[in-house]
């Protein structure tokens, strides 16, 4: 007898990518920040370690609400902490999206969106990028007015490309909600501050943003959303009353604290990346120009696998992404591989290995 | 324009315990354990605030399922680790319960059941308990064959009072999965130790965790669900890859293997409980006798949320519970006072307090 729901029978779950628990890896594939974060960050976790874990914590988050509100320019009651970014995208679709009702997002990019909606058991739709990671404007409409949530990753992941915010708001549905996924934001020329959450679509565009990148704290899982207070209020009936923990609550708003912190290794990030690009493309490479923290990386050859399993044998980890049903390469596949830009000492381990793979 | 799903456009959403912020309050509401977690725990989230915070955590808490399933006899994979036990239980209904299948509990009992299944937009249905807390088997038969999902707390809260196993095995449903939500079986005359698992119903059972009460670490909030890998494999397709972080799964590791400290303060808080019970029965109250680390209580003149407010003017916090529709008072209606066990100091302070406001 299946106990389970047929949707979730029938899909196979989502692979995160590769977590070696080992040491001696250079780990280029989960886009993680190669710098450790603030030491007012481990300090505050210290001191909460000491205070009183046998209490519950704050169901409110008002600490961390206030100090992020006050970096993005709304009211705290615009934010809504969750555990991860992945779960704020969880609750998005568990408040707004019955069964059988649309999810649509673009396609190659963040592979979690297909998963989560067939964990609702939602449709989902593809919004088929060009080859130049454009949008159909044509083609999208009609999706998109039957759509309850169109999520955009801005940048795009795998490419690492940004999109003008005309773009995006040609997409927010007529019906629905646009969830404006800005997990890389901060890695951008002109960091995104929720700007277009103070135009005319404020009450139908949410933005859900990470403290896993930017801010070198993948390990803590600590997210949120801002959206105009109505939008708020109904997502946090959804939410686990006690999603974040005193921990991560404690780390997330020193890490808010240390705004210097946070920009110098994004610096770095950028300025790395910069030479990363430049490097991969006189190897052969085709690189897609990137606003985040990694690239995405192609050859004519079309031999992607074939080196990740290499870098691999090399213990250098690399993302090798397939995406069947792309429309990109004008034969419905694309495959390649997508490299976070870790410390300039991995980069430059990556450079020296690759040449013998190649 | 609505843009929320009906049912949750609809629902109030689950209220939680208070939680004053403030120092100076005598709290005895939300059922934490007064002690504060084994120091082997603060070493460790430590130690870990120290690592690689920049990081993803181990997706498969591989070490921390090993741990569990020894304590449990069973293998690792029959372990699946919870952001709280009341992910947990939200993952169970993504899992198992389509909208409009039917979840059904006992009543009164933990009301974030009901939540939750209105969230999924899925039917609930109460198994009402008789006035002594005892089962109608005639009344939940049909009911429980019905269900795909039944969720039992054992020990029972608000009433804190434990079913004999068989009374739990007569509501495996035939066409779904008994939930088995021992939060507060530590605090029992005999622990369980997941026997439910080892007998005939052993792919039909799937008992909850927490970390919260027993082992004094509601504030990093850590639950588990113990079920059979053909269960758990499916259900690990609902939760978020990463959903504990790096902090919270080192405590949770050393907090396992401090079993000493643990038992230490299962010890003092029963007997604590003992003398607590007594005493309100001496000040005119009914008490249940109580396996959890709280007691439910009422007085025949009906006063609680008078008492409550009184108390609650003093800075001492209980949790005043209503459950309309209960059959239990014969009249459809319920009230009373749910009354977490202290330290000794606490609890001295709550009976010293008690006869000024009777």
């Amino acid at each position: 007898m299946n106990l389970f729901r047929p949707n979730i029978e029938r899909i196979a779950g989502y692979a995160p990518g590769e977590q070696p628990q080992d040491a001696g890896w250079v780990k280029l594939n989960t886009n993680e920040n190669p710098y450790p974060p603030s030491p007012r960050v481990v300090a505050a976790i210290e001191a909460a370690a000491h205070g009183r874990l046998n209490v519950y914590p704050d169901p409110l988050a008002t600490r961390f609400r206030r100090k992020a509100a006050e970096l993005f320019g709304v009211e705290p009651d615009w934010i809504l902490p969750g555990n991860g970014s992945d779960e704020n995208l969880t609750i998005l679709i568990r408040s707004f999206v019955d069964p059988h009702e649309k999810i649509a997002y673009p396609y190659p990019s963040y592979i979690l969106y297909e998963t989560l909606a067939d964990i609702q058991g939602a449709q989902s739709a593809r919004l088929l990028l060009g080859a130049d990671w454009s949008w159909n404007r044509d083609l999208c409409r009609p999706i998109v007015q039957q759509s309850k949530l169109v999520f955009v990753p801005n940048p795009n992941s795998p490419s690492g490309n940004r999109w003008l915010d005309e773009d995006i708001l040609a997409l927010v549905p007529p019906r629905g909600v646009l969830v404006l996924d800005e997990a890389y934001a901060d890695f951008c020329d002109r960091p995104h501050r929720a700007e277009l959450l103070h135009g005319k679509h404020a009450d139908r565009v949410i933005i859900t943003r990470t403290l896993s990148k930017s801010h070198s704290l993948a390990g803590i899982r600590f997210g949120f959303s801002i959206a105009h207070p109505e939008l708020t209020s109904g997502m946090r009936k959804v939410k686990d009353s006690y999603n974040c923990n005193t921990l991560s609550l404690a780390a997330a708003v020193a890490a808010l604290e240390d705004r210097e912190w946070v920009q110098r290794n994004i610096d770095r990030i950028r300025q790395t990346r910069g030479r990363l690009t430049e490097s991969l493309r006189r190897l052969g490479f085709d690189v897609v120009e990137s606003q985040a923290n990694f690239v995405w990386a192609t050859r004519p050859d079309g031999r992607h696998l074939e080196i990740y399993q290499a870098l691999k044998k090399r213990h250098i980890l690399l993302r090798y992404m397939q995406f069947p049903g792309a429309a990109a390469d004008g034969n419905g596949s694309l495959d390649g591989l997508r490299i976070t830009v870790g410390t300039d000492d991995e980069i430059d381990r990556l450079l020296e290995t690759l040449p013998a793979v190649l």
